[in-house]
């Protein structure tokens, strides 16, 4: 067995699909390596090893494949799980931001007591284009009083500018492939 | 510091929710345990107990607390994760089952290729209650040929009848803390 880099593994578990959601994207379908067993525990490890040992109190993710990713990520540091979810969808009091998508505007809100000031945060998603999802999820994160120590995606579109986003406004961002072009 | 049972400190972990979503309802909301490290661990590595250091191919997890859950318990025993979604959120080819809710119909899908014929397949989700998602996600799951371990829930409400329904089709039902009542 030749040596493999865990990027070359990621990438080749990783699946693109043509066209989809609409003619000339190119869509990197995360499920194929989140259903790869070696490939999913491995990106997880890789994407906190930074963190291994240290303490993080929270890892929030942003609903739906954040919960997946975020879930695996809170039990491999021994963290709490914080779900960033669309509005409406969480039982107690919140918080909410509205931020833009390609049409329109959204909201996505968290629990008001979920984040208690000074905590330890990683923001955590499967994939980071334009940053717009994660840039409202900082800043409500930021809201509660949260210390964000890093976002972390497996997938990085460099080419659409979410990581510059994120770091003009000192968020550490940590991704483990990247795709240019869209 | 005095011994406190798991199933104690997962029930004080536990929000209980007055009239959510509507009047007369008490809404277990477990945002408060996810969010609090030892418990979301604790309940994590109690849940899937019985499959450690055992082959466990793919958790079949359901959207979106489903997804959480199942990514710690994917991790926990190193295996895939495969998401059930609401229909239209997977961008590859998939099968689809409709189900009933309270009101009307529903239906979920997965990738078709998700699942391998004879794989050994956890389905996790926070909590059961009905059992009619969980019913659907067991049959969608067999349709692909899975061989369905068991079915594992934090919460269970068992005068809701849930448990009896999965066991009925031979799906083994785990549970870690019982609300009686609605």
């Amino acid at each position: 067995m030749t040596a493999q880099t865990i990027q070359d593994e990621l990438v080749s578990a990783i699946r693109t699909i043509k066209d989809y959601p609409k003619e000339g994207i190119l869509f990197r379908d995360i499920t194929t390596l989140l259903g790869d067993a070696r490939a999913f525990r491995r990106a997880v490890d890789a994407l906190v090893q930074p963190w291994a040992g240290s303490k993080v109190d929270q890892i929030a993710g942003i609903e739906a494949r954040g919960f997946i990713l975020g879930g695996a990520v809170a039990h491999q540091l021994s963290a709490g799980f914080v779900p960033i979810r669309k509005k409406g969808k969480l039982p107690h009091e919140t918080v909410r931001i509205a931020y833009s998508l390609e049409y329109g505007l959204d909201e996505m809100e968290m629990h008001k007591d979920a984040i208690k000031p000074g905590d330890r945060v990683i923001l955590v998603d499967d994939l980071i284009a334009t940053g717009g999802t994660a840039e409202a999820a900082c800043k409500l994160l930021r809201s509660m009083g949260a210390n964000i120590e890093a976002a972390c995606f497996i997938v990085d579109l460099p080419d659409l500018g979410g990581r510059k986003k994120l770091e003009a406004m000192n968020v550490p961002v940590r991704t483990l492939v990247e795709f240019p072009g869209h």
